[in-house]
């Protein structure tokens, strides 16, 4: 089958890698000539303009965007279907916040275009794992591409199979999803990283925990000195915690258990963000998932001005002169 | 080799199945009686007390106690205390609080006994799957039980290795580990229980906020009807959160996509709240850990009085008359 | 000075009542006819119609719009828009969404029209202690309304100066201030009820504690019995918690210690969500307010589904049956 | 009537005043022999050693510790103990936990000693406006101290009575009250320090989104420059969060309102940390106050171990490699 794929950043690019191992067509594009042209040398067309893509694909066309959520998209969804056709299908991989995908749908319906939202996870691994694919669209459009979510998805592996599910059909276990109509598929990825930054912040306490567990503030009959790689590892077997997580951190901690390569400073994209709006529209608390997020807020600082206000009112009340430094 | 065994509920029973099946000798003991003549048909010598018990094995002895965590695992470790010799180990494989182990080291250590903390993950699967064993105490009575600890131990299995350990020797991969002196092995299955509340809170939160994702309240154009179960299945494939829990997850969707069965009531134990404790003594936040555990407190709860007081300022300020029940 | 007041609820028509005694003069319309009757017998113009409230005003016209936030203030300032001239100014003194005044502002703008929202705090209590107005919009039309904002402000009082501030000039010792342009004024009421969310959950959750200091849970010797109505009322006087939530709770706990009034179910208004929403903006951690928020959200549920969540995966990997209800 | 004061620190040395200005008798004594003086020449006795301060107290006796909590405190109870007669009276007056006080208590009775615990609040400004005291321990012991405790108290003053306390009689609106038998005094004050914990919390948090308002991160159209110490001032007048808290925040910042002399380390001391405990023991959920405690502890790090799994994590799965110092 045929693809068009613009944006050919690393995820762009290995999502092309993996179609045309798969024996599908892709024609490419991306703003900087270098990564098409090394896509065409395995196999890809790569074109050097936007309309040059759209010609050399075939209609129905499909034309799957990789690119940075945001203006950056925004701008070229609507340049694409400028030259698209009615019949033809945008499908937009990036992590796009939900309800933009919901008002984009409809603009482009109005023009008959298809729009399909795709969570995409998998990161540096899809290329060799596969991708997990959450869609959301209309069912016609993600029906006709199920040849490309069925190459780019993991596969049922050797996953031993979920109990109970005996008499269900479908793609789940192949790892892609239809979701639910457009946004569907954000959404669902959205919640999977924030649940994904509560894991790793469970994860993340816990090993912060053991860590101080030699601290000189303890008294000394109840300190440990504890090797965090070989707990790590240990877990890996039989635990209720084994995850993929706990392998990264495993790995991350036989390189190095002091971790000294980090500063600290950690990022965070919109889903984490998004998800808690989510679950403030609902009024559902999600307590873990906010907390995990203003963890990455506070990393990102060297002190709040709310520390400042705190210590403001305890030498008010108290006289206390916080010390500019701990001990 | 010989061990010992007094507490035949499911995890002490299960823990000499796995022995006999390993070719281990074990000696059992229950209050109650019928456990221990089931085990006794499958190889296992049952003795009617626990001085029977003491008698059956050579020395030097080795007895795992296996009873709820507290008074009662007190009582037996004091009461074995008085059978045994010099030379002999007790290993309570329970969830003993970690400072209660220092203190019984220490006083078994005076009348010539060892004893060990074994933390001991696994619930109703390790029989088949193992057990994931974290061990403290003293180097020579954990080297002289490691046929023991082998055998319940998961072992290698089909779990790839870890990346850059492969100059590391010893049992972690093997699913079991020694990770320190008296109290470290309950220490560290503490924090795995801790890391498990805040991982079960992280998927609890978003599978609730995907529940809620057709919440009548929000807008109809922004509402989906999500697929809790395929979305829980498409996640075990390539995803950031495939982990065991989600497994578990999954099944239990697939099962009843509404949960209910479940009351939504939540108990909680000692690991969970000994984490936090850990935590506050160090001075290290542990805010989703620690955000797990109140929610299993609220779950219990019709309605605190924390939210009484609250409706009683409302009222106070702004004469707002909480309405008995939500529309 | 003249004020036309739309919507006669409790708010509305205190505030009419407070400019009235003040000796400014009130034209006011409600939809309902009852609230401006009973005002008019009080000494304010009663309009029965919303242009007729546009016609007893003099140009240049400045009308207070007292309505719930959302879809029926934005209504009814459109509405206003069409009958007023250039050099009218339009009051939101509601709780409306800060970027919604941003919004309206810029198009009553091109109108020749002025729009100020106003934050305005005093609840049930204003009437009498005056209302503590934050406001927001062009400095010109602020200054026009002076009279008004000066009449309804609870004025300096017995209230002890600050320290540090013998030199400032300004309103916001008289209980009112021009905070900002437009939008500025509604952003500091929505932090404000932010903060006072945090506030009374940290009274909440310290009286539940007191509360359950006698619980059966509890070793019979650690156990208090202690008078919450006693223990609010002693800390009015010369402690660090001291504050006017702190006397509301006292006089709640002296009326009934039990509480037994409140069901527990707390509602939440617009501020609290859109002052987390504000704080993920700016990434600052926001935890307490936050955690206020959710614990109301929690209020009025009888179970989440993260509960039930939560006891599948108890029950999956350690056969644990949650009661149907704690024992 | 006379007390001995032992411990001359800030807090000792006022008490002393305070009650000398009341007309009582002190005979006073500090390891450090300045401040003994000095006190000597504000009226009170001073004595050179531990022993002298008892023989100036006429049977029976009343001696206020006023020590740090913990291991001083305890050492000098004892020596105390050791000196004192049966019918003797001793009073910590610190920050003593309240499980210790239950254990002096019951070893002092076999004594014949007295022992109250009394929670002061009152910080350095306590001389003037009095100390809210909150009292452990033995009714007659209490009784028979009520002139120490009616002059230390702030009194009535001019703070209105509570509504629904008419039928009250006590001491709680002077200021001071008897909580309950040994322990319960420390226990009030270590909840009211918890909620103290929690107030400043929500405080600091809605000051810092106010500070981060103008952020150049946001769109230009939605910033704002505000005044701190302005919007402090306005809502000390007729605004819900009103309180003393509030007041030391509006000084602090009109002397600064960058509060730039503050370095953002903020201690914290044992009643915080007790006060979860005592929320955990009694399995009650204490978000607010528990995330009021771990800013504190995080405000001391420059970076926590858990921020570093976390980037380890992200490069793992993401290949993120994380920033040294965010831009």
């Amino acid at each position: 089958m045929q693809l068009g794929m613009v944006g050919l950043g690393r995820m762009g690019a290995n999502i092309v890698r993996r179609l045309i191992r798969a024996g599908h067509s892709c024609v490419v594009h991306d703003a900087n000539a270098a990564p098409g042209k090394a896509l065409a040398a395995e196999g890809a067309r790569n074109a050097e303009s936007l309309a040059g893509l759209v010609e050399a694909l075939a209609a129905p066309r499909a034309v799957w965007v990789m690119l940075p959520a945001g203006a950056v998209t925004e701008a070229m969804i609507a340049e694409l279907a400028d030259l698209l056709s009615p019949g033809d299908i945008i499908i937009d991989g990036g992590n796009s916040f939900w309800k933009d995908d919901i008002r984009r749908a409809g603009v482009l319906a109005e023009r008959g275009l298809s729009y399909l939202d795709v969570g995409t996870s998998g990161g540096v691994w899809g290329l060799e794992r596969g991708y997990c694919l959450m869609i959301g669209g209309d069912r016609a459009a993600v029906t006709r591409l199920d040849p490309i979510f069925s190459a780019l998805a993991p596969g049922r592996g050797d996953i031993p199979a979920t109990r109970h599910r005996d008499d269900r059909a479908g793609t789940a276990e192949q790892g892609y999803l239809h979701c639910g109509p457009s946004g569907a598929g954000h959404y669902v990825k959205m919640i999977h990283n924030g649940i994904e930054y509560g894991m790793m912040q469970a994860f993340a306490e816990g090993f912060d925990i053991l860590n101080n567990a030699g601290s000189a503030r303890l008294p000394a009959e109840q300190r440990f000195d504890l090797d965090l790689a070989e707990i790590a590892e240990v877990w890996r077997r039989g635990s209720v915690v084994t995850s993929w997580l706990l392998d990264l951190t495993a790995e991350a901690l036989a390189e190095d258990g002091a971790l000294s390569g980090f500063s600290g400073h950690v990022d965070d994209s919109g889903e984490g963000r998004w998800t808690v709006e989510a679950a403030i529209e609902q009024a559902t608390p999600a307590e873990v998932l906010t907390s995990a997020l203003y963890t990455r807020f506070r990393s990102r600082q060297d002190h709040t001005f709310a520390e400042k206000v705190l210590s403001a009112m305890r030498k008010g009340f108290g006289g206390h002169q916080e010390p500019k430094k701990p001990a």
